[in-house]
């Protein structure tokens, strides 16, 4: 019996696919990196022990395993290896509020988006929000503790974490924390496994802090005559609060959305910022104030204050569109820079210099309240020469961000993408203890060998 | 040369103490663990390169280094190992503010109350709160993860700590982490070392968040016929609103403190619960008056506000100065245990009979907001049989807590006192996966030894 076959007879009918039309669509994420392999099979995981099954197998074989949540990484992260095996999370999807400790309960296949309005059901709120909320895992995010547009108030995914149910590299199902809210017993394993990008086990259950639902929010619209302009804005705005929101993005942005969905915003503005604060009561004004305030002294030509729910969510939705209005304006290399946020208005000023220096456009958009940008190198497909040019200053604007005390990737993950530019940032002792760590937990390295390291 | 002389030549004079009337502070924590250790030395490094000349030297000759902040833990976690070195850290205590970043960057042996102060000069604030914040080091509160009184609403120390400098157990310095807030490059190395308790290496720095200064605080005190009754105001409370304290004490605590430092608390209470909401504007009254509420239904014999930042201050330093008007009261056993939430009534309730059961005394403080207690078992010191029972009562609360789903420590850590009740939390594959990245980090096992594992 070949290896594969194994596999196959070893869990029920339909769960590994090895038809190649059906596999295709689980080769790439959302980056569709072109370096990404032919899988052996798919195996589509109904529960926990069906991941352990493949595991062990894959451990006995020494065949490559690649997690998989909704594939829509921007990393590739969840790339496919060659002769490995992607394990989809995705069948996987129970939801279990227990609304009287405030956590929900579960499966890595669950949408961020089905969590939310499974805890709305119970008047609670999972706040970390990705704009891709709709179209990704739970257990993507809590492989890549993903963050999104409320972080800046709210904190990303390591923070709503409790606990973890992981299948390590040899099979064994480990169950880490649980619903108590501190818990300080042992080494902090499940802060471990948030962000480590299916290098070292697969995630099969997640226990989730809820919140009390978000209270009323205002939202605010700025327009600036420059990017930098919004970026000093947003520093003036932070050093004072916490907005519940803060976005920008520039000029090549705001037309990109406009051409995809036309909603009246500025075309001839340089840089729009969308705020919002969810501050309770009366507080709420004085923090709409104060935002308003920054952006004028920062030399704001517009600003508008709404706060009509609906009218403040067109605008959210605009900017969460951003990524898929942009898909089709050419080849696109997305970066995830992040710097300490006073520097957000420096590396802004780099990115356009990198730019202008490589005859590439790189628009950008950002979580701006946390220092995180989104540039997104631009260039025409198949043009070789532009390409080139395009990869060289992806590299630069890394380089840059980490100049500036930064990091490559702020929440979208290391994957493939940035994997030869994270000893860069990290250096050769933490590269080194890294690396123990894997070899530790994964000492064959079957566990999405090539991402991260 | 024997091998100290070795140590002693190569670090500037007066750094290595060895006079045993000078090393014997160095040997216990607060909780006076009866086995510690009598050291070779104490080190008492004032910067980096000399916690990396003891580690390399240590790492030459598997000499035990245990780390040592300001040794006010509660779990026996730096206790002295016989043969080994103490690394003490209270020499390197530089704070710097960098109020652009809103963040301290801080050398280990600080005590949290001076970072405090330092941010407080900016209009700052550093929320993580121990009661014993004005005698513990900001090493020990990153190596166990501190906890305290305002966590409920603003988290523990691992959600401050942005960055960190760890020496390794063979004397390599790694920079994990730094200024910019969303970092999701490499695996989350900084996460794993706090709450490590120095078994994996010696914090030398930390780059801690601040954020802006607290706003104005309501504090409210409730008497309550039981500490059941008062855990249930507690759930009532928890499952609508995040306060920004929330404590609980029994009747036995609440004469011990009026003992000490008599303020009128009422000494026939079943218990008393202090609370404060410090949230913006009118909603501070809104939050006020649903935790009255909470606390009448659930029968509360008087409850009273006050709006006056003294008087409230009152109460909680009368609450923070529990430990201390208790360590005249006879041999302490101290427990960290913590539930769900809502498991608080039941875990209280065990308590009591456990208490009764083996005619003990257990009384309890608690951040009852976090569902994070802290019984006490108290017996008459020198009475073997009374210590016996007192013994068996500590590890019967441990169990409770664990069959609850709940934690044997939730912000003390697990240090010598709790290791034998680790296993029964963790369970033995957690165990294996632990011990795989203690040996990884540390393969000769000098960091620490006997402390957790
Ligand atoms: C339009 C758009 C907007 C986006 N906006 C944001 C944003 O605002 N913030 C943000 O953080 N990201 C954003 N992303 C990126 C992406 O959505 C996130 O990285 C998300 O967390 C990935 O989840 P997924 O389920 O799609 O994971 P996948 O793409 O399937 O996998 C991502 C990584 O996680 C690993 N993985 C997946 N599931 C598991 C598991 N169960 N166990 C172990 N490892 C696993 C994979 O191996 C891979 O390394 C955006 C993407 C798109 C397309
Ligand atoms: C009155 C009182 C009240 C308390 N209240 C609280 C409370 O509310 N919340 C709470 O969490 N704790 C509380 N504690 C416990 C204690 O103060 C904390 O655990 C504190 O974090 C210990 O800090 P320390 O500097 O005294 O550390 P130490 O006692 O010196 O050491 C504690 C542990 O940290 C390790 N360590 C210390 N420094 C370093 C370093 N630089 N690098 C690596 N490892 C290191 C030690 O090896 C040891 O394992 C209280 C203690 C007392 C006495």
């Amino acid at each position: 019996m070949d290896v594969l076959t194994e596999l196959i007879r070893s869990l029920p009918a339909g769960v590994v696919v090895t038809d190649a039309t059906a596999t295709e669509k689980y080769r790439y994420d959302w980056s569709r990196d072109a370096s990404a392999g032919t899988p052996l099979a798919v195996v589509r995981a109904e529960d926990a022990s069906q991941v352990q099954a493949t595991v062990r197998w894959a451990a006995a074989h020494r065949v490559p395993v690649v997690p998989r949540g909704a594939g829509s990484g921007l990393s590739g992260g969840s790339s496919a290896v060659d002769g490995g095996i992607v394990l989809s999370l995705e069948r996987m999807r129970a939801i279990e509020v227990d609304a009287d400790c405030q956590v929900a309960v579960v499966e890595p296949g669950a949408y961020n988006a089905e969590v939310k309005a499974a805890a709305a059901e119970h008047g609670l709120w999972y706040p970390p929000d990705p704009s891709s909320f709709e179209i990704c895992s739970i257990g993507g995010n809590v492989a890549t503790n993903a963050g999104g547009l409320c972080c800046v108030k709210y904190g990303v995914t390591t923070d709503y974490v409790l606990g973890l149910d992981v299948v390590l590299a040899d099979g064994t199902l480990v169950t880490l924390g649980g619903k108590r809210i501190k818990d300080v017993a042992g080494l902090s394993l499940t802060k471990l496994f948030v962000g480590s990008e299916g290098t070292l086990g697969v995630v099969t259950r997640a226990i989730l802090r809820l919140v009390p639902a978000q209270g009323a929010r205002s939202t605010l619209v700025a327009y600036f005559p420059t990017a930098v302009a919004a970026a000093q804005a947003v520093v003036a705005v932070r050093s004072r609060m916490r907005p519940s929101m803060m976005e920008l993005m520039d000029r090549w942005s705001i037309n990109c959305i406009e051409d995809y969905k036309p909603m009246g915003l500025d075309r001839d503005a340089g840089a729009l910022l969308i705020a919002q604060s969810d501050a309770p009561g009366t507080s709420r004004g004085e923090e709409v104030a104060l935002m308003e305030q920054a952006c004028s002294a920062a030399g704001a030509s517009e600003v508008f204050v709404t706060d009509d729910a609906e009218e403040g969510e067109m605008f959210v939705a605009a900017r969460r569109a951003h990524f898929h209005a942009t898909e089709s304006r050419g080849a696109l290399l997305l970066e995830d820079v992040g710097v300490p946020v006073p520097l957000l208005p420096d590396l802004l000023a780099r990115v356009a210099e990198i730019a202008a220096r490589h005859r590439v456009e790189i628009p950008v958009v950002a979580h701006a309240g946390d220092g995180n940008t989104h540039p997104i190198v631009v260039y025409p497909p198949g043009d070789v020469a532009a390409e080139q040019r395009a990869r060289a200053a992806f590299d630069e604007v890394m380089a840059a961000a980490i100049a500036l005390g930064g990091t490559i990737t702020g929440e979208h993950g290391v994957g493939r993408a940035k994997k030869h530019a994270l000893p860069d940032q990290l250096g050769p002792d933490v590269m080194a203890l890294t690396r123990k760590i894997k070899d530790a937990l994964d000492p064959d390295g079957i566990m999405n060998p090539g991402a991260v390291l």
